[in-house]
């Protein structure tokens, strides 16, 4: 295959866009071990660079991303995964991480489907 | 305003999305100053990395992007442009610079709209 750039701490950045609403929910990080398990397992991995290991998003929360097609950028620098999306992508309990618009000020216009309280009973980022 | 988070190059990821068509077209990055014209030109600059200096997405090309939302993600590190794309943000002729998809290899699967000779004639980045 074309070779996936990894930046200089060995990871590439992973735009996830849902397939049915085509909101973009989030933007994360995979190192190659995280590339390598969402393909075997059509669920989306990632390497957290707060917590250094490998995550199964959804592994907490249920909320996993069922991946539908990987694509690659122009410069092999960037990927983007488009998945069914359970539930909500963000801990916070908005469907899109991207639920604030520039308005003058930055307005929530998000969509919250979730209480994040009962979803993360601890850490409310372990595994989100 | 909620702070945008800068990296340790001053730079923010920029997801970038059609938005009549929804399709992710690019990722890009701003500092402070791509920032603050984008707001106040409301055509998306970005800064590049590899020419270290601010670029005019379409200044080219003619290809510009008039941004018309701007959100900002749960951790304030990473932003999505809602743009109206003139005829193709990719450089090499694409309508979205993730044309490629997984399929045990990577396969082209994205639209080509125009020409890339005819419209970069020197440096095919430079201002892209």
């Amino acid at each position: 295959m074309e070779e996936l750039k990894f930046d200089a701490n060995g990871l590439i950045p992973v735009v996830v866009q849902d397939e049915r609403t085509k909101d973009v929910v989030m933007v994360a990080y995979m190192n190659q071990e995280a590339f390598d398990l969402t393909l075997k397992t059509k669920n989306a991995h990632y390497y957290s660079r707060s917590r250094r290991k490998i995550w199964l998003k959804g592994e907490t929360s249920g909320h996993f991303q069922k991946v539908k097609s990987i694509r690659l950028d122009c410069d092999n620098d960037t990927l983007l995964l488009l998945v069914d999306q359970k539930v909500a992508a963000c801990h916070t309990g908005y469907f899109s991480c991207f639920y604030r618009a520039w308005e003058n000020e930055w307005k929530v216009v998000g969509e919250k489907v979730f209480d994040e309280k009962t979803v993360y009973k601890d850490d409310p980022k372990d595994g989100a």
